[in-house]
């Protein structure tokens, strides 16, 4: 059966300006040989209008309902730093931070680096709390995840970073009662890991340099671990994720698919986005289906940098012509628009191109975002894209006789 | 109000071969004509990538939800033999075939044609089975229907087809503890079918002459009868059926409208769709929505005949001139993609046409997969067509004021 590569331009749609959008105005020798080749279309990621996350849209994109299973980004981040996360935990994401007079001045504290060494000590001396296991890792850079495992627990709680800088830290409190446990829970965690932290020797030296410490935890994005299909029993494919960003990796992982690393890939406009291509084409000899997030369009688009989103396309274009003579199925879209002039997810539809043995290849020469709109596939939704894949794969069952 | 042909062309819609398929190499004047004259759109049947069969895909067209109401062939396969099957009943589609120390060697019994005789045997010696009613009917050539009346029953059991000659028959086996009682009262059927067919004198004839017997039913496809708005209720149209398949005819006695027959109506390349076409122009007199199956290239898709395939949509496109000049909403479209070069069906979007008065005629000037998918209607889904022309035709409720 054949194989797939899908690949997901993160936030490269747009919206025009000068009636221009990067996608439009970049020159992408490669993207149009492959939109000539196969048929397009537009996506709503998963309903018309909705501004998506890049988590619900991920999953969407995946064939799965975000509406169902998607209660906060936490499990997929925690998943993402390489914790085992199980149906029903309660996870979070976290930022090791700088608390001065219980104000947060620094909510990434200097963009520290070692949190490994932090989160080890944390880990070691706090294993649990009133019965309750706690996971902890670190992420990249100043980032971090928090798994509970136990009875009673509940998702359904503030946050406690203040999510701006110079405002007091919060005190976790429930949004239900059933919650309390888990809010009391989350305060003796950051009560004991400032403790922790505070007299951590490498804050005692980063106090003597003068860099701001990681003395404290922020907690946000509580959500419980979803029990999902994995995407092997779902698809019938085996799947692995090249990506740079902890929420993919960690989406990649929750569904039980494989996940590679490319040296190189950093998740913004500088990344290596030709190996990650290259290790796609190479991955297609042990796997069926291998998704590729390509991040830097949405960097560009929050920055609101048309030149450097347009550019970016271009980087990624001449990336793609390692695709040009692969024997699989090719698909490119994005998780969201992420509009220069907007800075942020809109709820636009994304282009979407397909190409591959049996496709009804239509007239459009160029993955656009208005051109895509006039292709064969017409407007689809998020999770049609992976039945239509498996049909056009020969994976699907018939549903009658 | 307006009167509307609907016609099914069954399997008609393909993938590509080298940039064509039957649809888009044929020579279509006619079909040109009322492309030019209506719009068009695609249409996935249920669902986007969704592989159908024949029963649900035209339970979806004629405007139910399959997912709802289908649990097996069965039902439709027995009401389309002419059983008056009712809500509640378990039936199954039946095969008369060949027992040879236990291994089926024939599936079809050298295509028997005298079923009905043995049927009439199997119906008048087997009349229930542990207080269940037994009702059991020939249909075309070597098929049977069977349904199972009374208390305490259900569909949940394996089928005793082996599907494949050289095997052995299989005992029927409940899925479901609930379905024992009905397990049990189909293997004392197939028995006591068996000792009278055995013995029956058109077998010992047919064993004179050294022709296959036909000893033993086989049985598959069990459904339970799922209780359905007519569509006259549904719909305010009085509606009749013309197709040559025992299925169609089923769906559409179960949905209480009239069965028409038709002269030369074969269900295959060879049929009279003449013939079929000037019945439902005849027709348009006593009903409001005459629903025409042809099923031609479905059989030629699933021999993999490019060419069979394309001179068939050149034959039916000579019978459509007989609508050219007929005052009445004409809808063509499919009930599923049967592609040449996989030779079952997949689950890509059909076309679809409707003329009529009112419609907004767009540019369309071609009933192929490709144009289809640049018509007025875009792409929907297969339940919303009968709303649809209930609207054009002023057959519609407005919701709201």
């Amino acid at each position: 059966m054949d194989k797939i590569i899908f690949i997901v331009l993160d936030g490269i749609a747009d919206r025009p300006v000068n009636g221009k959008t990067p996608l439009s105005s970049a020159s992408t020798p490669n993207l149009d040989v492959l939109a000539e080749r196969g048929i397009l279309g537009i996506v709503d990621v998963f309903k018309p209008g909705m501004r998506m996350g890049s988590d619900t849209s991920h999953l969407a994109l995946l064939g799965y309902n975000p509406l169902k299973i998607y209660t906060g980004r936490g499990p997929f981040e925690a998943a993402g730093a390489g914790i085992e996360v199980k149906p029903g935990d309660i996870a979070f994401r976290c930022n090791f931070a700088t608390l001065k007079n219980g104000i947060v001045v620094d909510r990434r504290a200097g963009r520290i680096k070692d949190g490994e060494i932090l989160a080890e000590a944390i880990s070691r001396e706090i294993p649990e709390i009133e019965g309750v296991k706690i996971l902890f890792k670190a992420g990249v850079g100043h980032r971090a995840a928090l798994v509970l495992r136990g009875e009673g627990l509940s998702y359904q709680v503030m946050d406690s970073d203040p999510k701006r800088e110079g405002h007091p830290i919060k005190d976790i409190k429930a949004l239900d009662p059933k919650a309390e446990k888990t809010a009391r829970v989350l305060n003796e965690f950051m009560k004991r890991a400032h403790e922790i932290l505070s007299s951590h020797p490498l804050n005692e030296e980063r106090r003597r340099v003068g860099e701001p410490e990681a003395n404290v935890i922020l907690i946000r994005g509580g959500g419980v671990a979803p029990k999902l299909k994995r995407f092997e029993e779902k698809t019938k494919m085996r799947g692995c994720v090249i990506a740079a960003a902890t929420l993919v990796l960690g989406i990649g992982r929750f569904l039980g698919m494989d996940i590679l690393h490319v040296k190189g890939a950093t998740g913004g406009v500088d990344s290596n986005v030709k190996g990650k291509i290259e290790k796609a084409v190479e991955s297609l000899e042990d796997y069926d289906f291998v998704f590729v997030n390509i991040k830097g369009g949405d960097e560009a688009g929050h920055d609101g940098n048309f030149e450097m989103k347009k550019k970016f396309v271009e980087r990624v274009d001449e990336a793609l012509e390692a695709l040009l003579g692969v024997d699989a199925f090719i698909v490119i879209t994005s998780d969201h628009t992420t509009p220069v002039n907007v800075k942020d997810h809109t709820g636009d539809p994304v282009p979407l191109l397909i190409c591959g043995d049996g496709v009804r290849r239509d007239e459009v020469k160029r993955f656009t975002e208005l051109e895509a709109a006039k292709g064969g596939l017409c407007r689809i939704r998020g999770r049609d894209i992976i039945p239509i894949l498996m049909d056009l794969t020969g994976r699907s069952e018939k549903f009658g006789a």
